[in-house]
């Protein structure tokens, strides 16, 4: 079978990882059902408290790709941040929110937008492409959204994750601001201390 | 006055021309009001045939940008075919059909797909957007099309530019096949030589 391989920068966040998950979804419901997710690295304390409310799996690891490989970068595209060999891959598509650092000798799908999280530019592929977003994906892309804008206060915060917010916290059901609050303060871990550090 | 400065690549060919034009046009539609097109060079003759039969004008030629300038780039990314000092420019977004050769130090908008010419993801951009298109934004974007595919018989030619032209013809009113091989023939500028060469 011939693979696509999905995933988010090393050192993976949530957003990288349920970018990941997100996007494989939307390839499959466009018609690309060789599309699978991957991380390239170990998933952090949130992201573990995303994945088990929703009884989900983590993406499988991914080493390398081999030449000439189909891949698509969600959340990063530096060839620093992405998989080894990434120079002797052909990207097909690129979904990201930061700053330019990528060349290619062909053209290739982009979808870049000046917005606080990956997900709030999927919540729009998903609307322009007529794709349901399920109640599962939905918490995929809240959770990331929460955890990028550190619950719409961080500066890189814009209208347009706002209004992925209420969208995504209406299919979903939760409460985002008790929920991101419960996601957040997993993230930062302390279970793993004992109470006398 | 605040501009944005809208502009294709350097020796502009029908494409880079109409899409300044019309991604101008949409950037009114969406708000921004000092949206303004320009060119990077002298009109060809097809692109002169494209204009004389909309009664339209040229776009007022760029020699270069100041520091902090707002940009908009169609139909290229490279530094390379860009206005002089894109490099201390504020690339807002960049629309484009081409290799990815541009990097920056900051997040933009990139809407790029690997299609046969710009005017194809603009006129995506202007459905998504709910933007009506004109007869006359109609034609600029059939006439690049035409012009970049060669009739939809290059090998770049993908279904999403068959699509186009399909749509954009009727909105324009106009048989494509009969309009583009006359304007086609006035890009060959044949009628510049004397019978004798
Ligand atoms: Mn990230
Ligand atoms: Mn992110
Ligand atoms: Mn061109
Ligand atoms: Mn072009």
């Amino acid at each position: 079978m011939v693979e696509t391989y999905v995933f988010g920068h090393k050192s993976p966040d949530s957003d990288s990882i349920t970018s990941s998950l997100v996007m494989t979804n939307l390839e499959h419901e466009l018609g690309n059902a060789d599309a699978k997710a991957y991380r390239l690295g170990n998933i952090n304390k949130e992201t573990e408290f995303i994945l088990n409310y929703l009884g989900m799996e983590a993406p499988e690891l991914l080493e390398g790709v081999e030449d000439g490989a189909d891949v698509i970068l969600v959340d990063h595209n530096s060839p620093a941040e992405s998989v080894d060999n990434l120079e002797n891959a052909n990207i097909l598509k690129v979904v990201d929110h930061h700053k330019l650092a990528l060349e290619t000798s062909y053209p290739l799908f982009l979808r870049f937008e000046p917005v606080g999280c990956t997900e709030t530019i999927l919540c729009k592929l998903y609307e322009e492409n007529g794709v349901e977003i399920t109640k599962e994906i939905a918490t995929l892309m809240l959770s990331a959204i929460i955890s990028d804008t550190l619950l719409l206060k961080s500066p890189t915060t814009t209208e347009d994750d706002k209004l992925a917010v209420a969208k995504l916290a209406e299919i979903a059901g939760i409460d985002y601001e008790e929920y991101g609050l419960e996601m957040l303060k997993a993230g930062t871990d302390l279970s793993s201390f004992s109470i006398d550090e």
